[in-house]
């Protein structure tokens, strides 16, 4: 739907040629200046980097006590959380490195298409991920003593994880924003 | 996306007031001929009646046998998993009604964009509720004896919920990009 060609202003000025696309390609070939990029790349930029550490913070509080690892393999439900968890921060690391190098102004190894459609697809992948995995570890963390270590580890690992999914949810939005203004010119 | 209405013919036509939106109204006050829908609503009504009548199934196996509604006191997993699936059966009811009356020209009771917010935003509840309620009532089924008639209904139960959330995930995937078509322009 080429807006652009079929709107009344641009059909009653011949003179100027009319941009096949109005909008979307802002997002991948702007300048290199940091106030020149449209706000929602800042955005998303920044959501990855604290979905990164949220996933990061949920799945180290699960390994860092030294008594966890035999726990991890008593409680499969924990070590889902952990791979959720391990997957997001993988996502968001590869994201977070993407975003740089369109802002270095780098060579992209995917095409802009791609990437929005990959973006997407893992987004919603990693929303749903970590929000069966956090709801998945509630009920083990109620059958656990109170006041345990591997108590309290779980309990900071479920809050995290929600964050994350929270977090993740945003970016599922904004990713689905940007997929819709591709695809729709 | 009526494209009538924008083609270069209309355009160039100035007796004829240009409308504000190129195409989005298309899914709101079209014919009432039943080949003329786009196909996209009359796949959504389609999932909207998948979707209920999956989640319905599921909390129907819940409750059914005679000895459950003492056992879904002592899960309250299975509890969640089953109040999950009515919100999901009430929205159906909801959207399928909506749509109805959308076909048949009737009053609709809320504007165009507040019903798009609105089947957006209950859609990504929708997904992730059931998706979690899924994910929690799993380790649950796998505490239980096998054989036994509360777990045949479990079971079943957590598929149909699980395939509810597949339909219901598709139907975010139409309402998001329902919305962005309407908000965009």
């Amino acid at each position: 739907m080429s807006g652009v060609t079929f709107s009344p202003v641009a059909a009653y000025s011949p003179a100027q040629p009319p941009l096949p696309t109005p909008s979307p390609f802002s997002f991948s070939v702007a300048s290199t200046r940091w106030s020149s990029r449209p706000p929602i790349q800042t955005a998303s930029l920044f959501l990855r980097g604290l979905s990164l550490v949220l996933s990061f913070g949920s799945a180290l509080s699960l390994v860092a006590l030294p008594s966890t690892n035999t726990k991890l393999k008593r409680y499969p439900e924990l070590l889902y959380c952990f791979t959720a968890n391990i997957f997001t921060v993988l996502y968001a690391a590869y994201q977070i490195f993407k975003n740089i190098c369109d802002i270095a102004h780098r060579g992209i190894f995917v095409s802009d298409k791609t990437s929005d459609f990959i973006s997407f697809i893992f987004d919603q992948l990693a929303g749903y991920l970590l929000v069966s995995a956090s709801s998945v570890a509630v009920p083990v963390i109620q059958q656990m003593d109170n006041g345990n270590s591997l108590w309290s580890a779980s309990v900071a690992s479920v809050c995290l994880s929600f964050a994350s999914f929270l977090v993740n949810a945003v970016n599922a939005l904004l990713s689905g924003y940007k997929l819709c203004k591709r695809i729709m010119w």
